[in-house]
């Protein structure tokens, strides 16, 4: 047993609680992990904000990497001393959604009703004498234990301070638009949300070759930065007189080739929809909406020819697939540096939350050694 | 001015009324067609039903072939005496849509919502004095004038009593399986709506492989008619004890990879949606639901990978593409006669209706010469 800092989420509305947490050894086929670095991510947010149920009190944090600390019995794909990604999504390459070559759902993670618990039905963290959940790969700790199907190996000399966006951003960012949209050459896109897996999308629409991207966001703050990475055009919907949709309709002669949804809201995914268009337009949801949410549109949007799909971690199977973007990126075949605005020692994660609620941050929280 | 017979609707909730009619002369770029035989289509009894609102009172129908009776100033690709197929969708071959590699929404007609009237904003029927309507390309009528870019020669020999549902329903079903969804070998399919569309769906399905090829239908006498198409599992919605796409996920281990919807309300929308599998499930909405109806389901439906897709007429493009299928039919690549189960008479379309909207048919009109 680890006794090591975590920062708990008791309830959902109220600040997170650094405490001194005891971490079980790892089981047979665990992996237990010194976590370097970890990202923030709006599904974190949406969690302490309410809006997405899961068991309570847990250990948030889903975008992480580390050192493999000590294996459980059976591991045979990471030993300690190992540098791995941590996926919230793990790839267990045996199940039915394993094995089809499209879709990354392991049967062994059920993303959307979360247990909070391992597979064998317990959690390896303690906080004075309480059972504490994990949620995802809970990495908002010094000290994590998750399944070895959920850890992929990477390079030795990656930085692991750089990379731990490539745990969920960067490939839901990129996998949305090489894997689900396929986005071409020349095309209009249109982001909603310009967030760390936003400015993850704007990345790989311009290494896609689309000619125009449009930008949207109710926090101008980040038109700027947007702009530098590959934003042709910005919209604060606030600011204007019209609905957004309709807007990016006009602006493009008929609508968007290719939508993104990356904040999270019903009504912003209706707008995405509508802003691409009717009859070879694509739209794809990647914000979690809120539990219970309802989207609710007219069927006949769909008739003339629209798509609308969702992804999660940009269909990538994560073990097979994502470890490589690393190993992309050590080659500089792209630099995602730029999606990383702040860092924070871990201490300070409530300041980040705060930052992240407020500006154009995909803020990034680092444990220190 | 030619004076023939027409089928009037004068107002929803209403037999068709069989009138004598007045038929203009094309004008420039239009072409008058002596209709030879017309389908019936699940539109057209929508709008019957008071479910779709066009302007009345109208010539309906939109499923016919016919041979060309005269040509307006400025036509050159058709010339009286021609064999042709009508489309609901023009090419004008010169617009954004018509240009693009996908879609098929052409900007001379916007079938969302029906002017009922020629681009010119005149109509070419008149009966008793009053002005009528069209819809669509209006062949419930013994001679009809539509635009000559709503209009594909077919070969001279093709059997125009045959060939008429090449107009809608055929290439609505197989463009759907191979444009749209572009069903895989070995795949399972689940289709709702084993009426004309749904069996042309059906047909597509199996031409590409596809082992399990589920029907979903309450009218249980089409059932031996599509296990002859092609389907191997029946399903009767309401003589299930629990929702009709938790049969499909359990008996599929899943949920289908392909599934289509050809009825046309938004509850076998939704169900057809929940029935494809939740990580690579495509699911296709080819039926039109009623006006101001709305599609409504939990966002997380979509986050795991799944997609929903709607199309018009298979997404091919009428004039380039549709003729083709003629061609292919003449050469015996594939034969739909068996989706015509019923022939009447013109006078008879009133019939030919209530059996529609009871029996396993698609009903076929029969215009005599």
């Amino acid at each position: 047993v680890i006794t090591c800092r975590a920062a708990i989420a008791w309830t959902a509305n109220a600040p997170l609680s650094i405490e001194e947490v005891e971490v079980d050894p790892p089981k047979p086929g665990e992996v237990r992990i010194k976590i370097v670095s970890s990202g923030l991510c709006g599904t974190d947010k949406h969690i302490l904000e309410g809006k997405d149920k899961v068991p309570l009190p847990a250990i948030l944090g889903h975008e992480g990497t580390g050192i493999v600390e000590s294996i459980g019995e059976g591991v045979t794909t990471v030993q300690p001393g190992d540098k791995v990604l941590i996926f919230l999504l793990p790839e267990c390459g045996e199940c039915r959604f394993c094995l089809h070559p499209k879709g990354n759902m392991c049967v062994k993670e059920n993303i959307l009703s979360p247990t909070g618990l391992m597979l064998d039905g317990t959690s390896r963290f303690t906080c004075r004498g309480r059972k504490i959940y994990l949620y995802g790969t809970s990495t908002f700790t010094e000290y994590t234990v998750v399944h070895e199907i959920a850890v992929g190996k990477i390079d030795a000399a990656a930085p692991l301070d750089k990379v731990c966006i490539m745990s969920c951003a960067v490939p839901t960012g990129f996998g949305v638009v090489f894997n689900t949209a396929r986005v071409t050459p020349g095309s209009t896109c249109v982001i909603f949300g310009l967030g760390g897996i936003g400015s993850a999308v704007v990345m790989g629409c311009k290494a896609s070759g689309a000619s125009r991207i449009i930008g949207v966001d109710i926090i101008e703050d980040k038109f700027p930065w947007a702009r530098a990475l590959g934003v042709t055009d910005c919209l604060n919907p606030q600011n204007l007189k019209r609905p957004v949709q309709e807007v990016v309709v006009e602006m493009t002669g008929g609508g968007a080739d290719f939508a993104f949804e990356a904040v999270g809201l019903t009504d912003t995914m209706v707008a995405a929809f509508e802003s691409c268009h009717v009859s070879y337009g694509v739209c794809v949801i990647i914000g979690v909406a809120p539990s219970a949410a309802k989207l609710s549109f007219d069927p006949l949007m769909l008739l003339p020819g629209r798509t609308l799909k969702g992804a999660t971690l940009g269909e990538y199977k994560t073990r097979s697939c994502i470890p490589k973007l690393v190993t992309d990126y050590m080659q500089r075949k792209f630099n995602t540096d730029s999606l990383i605005t702040h860092q924070f020692p871990f201490e300070k994660i409530n300041k980040a939350f705060e930052l992240f609620r407020s500006e154009h941050c995909h803020a990034y929280v680092y444990v220190p050694a």
